[in-house]
């Protein structure tokens, strides 16, 4: 690092701050941008500049947006009796990637988790609760994580919901696709035997 | 990628076409980038905006510097009759970790390679002999990669300075330390065995 002038030890300093990237990664990444052209790496910094400036939540479903209302929110070809509630932008982005979801989403921004001091106000469940009073859903599909916080966090909303009218699912949960019974752990198999339905 | 915003996408992109880095890891640290308060963001921006601003090659030995002159070429304390030429800064880098040099550099931005029309005239060389004719120089240690091309531009740059009164030396090749010797290619084998030295 030392070996480096200070420019250049400042931009491996900052790649290397980056989630799985070590110093010796840092440093070829920073050596390739001194070789890129300038014109591509001025892009590439102004892409970041932008990526805090401009890109906020959206103000109905909380998911990552660069206007006021996100693309999904917006596009009339989703169905919007049905909410698909989410942790995290990712995981909506896992879903989406499937192809398998024509809804909208509601995300919460993460999981109950006391021990953590995350309780019902630190997540958007209130948000939802308004929602559903302003707009009429037909379905709500809790897809949460099948972890222990993101279990309560399903248990819980579901609980708040019961008075309401709306239907309310979880995500199977079960022995993944392309998943080899014998490297399945136990929770999963437990699950996946509780959650069995007929064939014929 | 089409899931997520454009100002997202356009970080995205940037990010994954860095080496080694594909599309996955590139989404993975853009939503790191997001979680990260924006201030540090910033600085990370800039500091990628002054490396291609700020960064030049020394005037004196090529290597990467933020200043006319590098802090190698600077240091009163270097030996500045050994000359270590090298390929590119990345090597110097490397030489300069090993702590075993305290001598300066010449960078020569690249190795003979007539396949690829790298001649003479497309590395320094020439600025190489410049150097010779104006500073005082003991000793030059050829240390280019013990590639083909390395090799051939060690042996040309030695022919080069054959009516010189300078002492040209090349870096030793052998087995590597910590190397098995039966996992050692058998040319580096037959390189190890022709340079054996005598210990007692």
């Amino acid at each position: 690092m030392n070996y480096y002038p200070k420019t250049i030890r400042r931009v491996i300093t900052h790649i290397s701050k980056l989630p799985g990237i070590g110093e010796k990664t840092a440093e070829r990444l920073t050596l390739h941008l001194l070789r890129t052209p300038r014109i591509e790496v001025e892009q590439f910094a102004q892409s970041i500049l932008d990526l805090k400036a401009n890109v906020r939540l959206c103000r109905k479903c909380f998911g990552l947006s660069d206007t006021e209302v996100c693309d999904i929110c917006n596009n009339p070809g989703r169905d919007r009796l049905l909410l698909c509630v989410v942790e995290q932008p990712a995981d909506m982005v896992s879903i989406e990637k499937s192809g398998a979801f024509k809804g909208c989403y509601h995300i919460l921004g993460g999981a109950l988790s006391p021990i953590n001091g995350i309780g019902p106000d630190e997540i958007r469940i209130g948000e939802l609760l308004n929602r559903l009073a302003k707009e009429s859903v037909r379905e709500i599909i809790l897809a949460t994580s099948t972890t222990v916080e993101g279990d309560s966090t399903a248990a819980y909303i579901a609980d708040r919901l019961q008075n309401t009218a709306v239907k309310i699912t979880r995500i199977a949960s079960g022995v993944p696709i392309g998943g080899d019974l014998k490297y399945v752990d136990q929770v999963t198999l437990k699950r996946a035997l509780e959650g069995r339905h007929a064939i014929r």
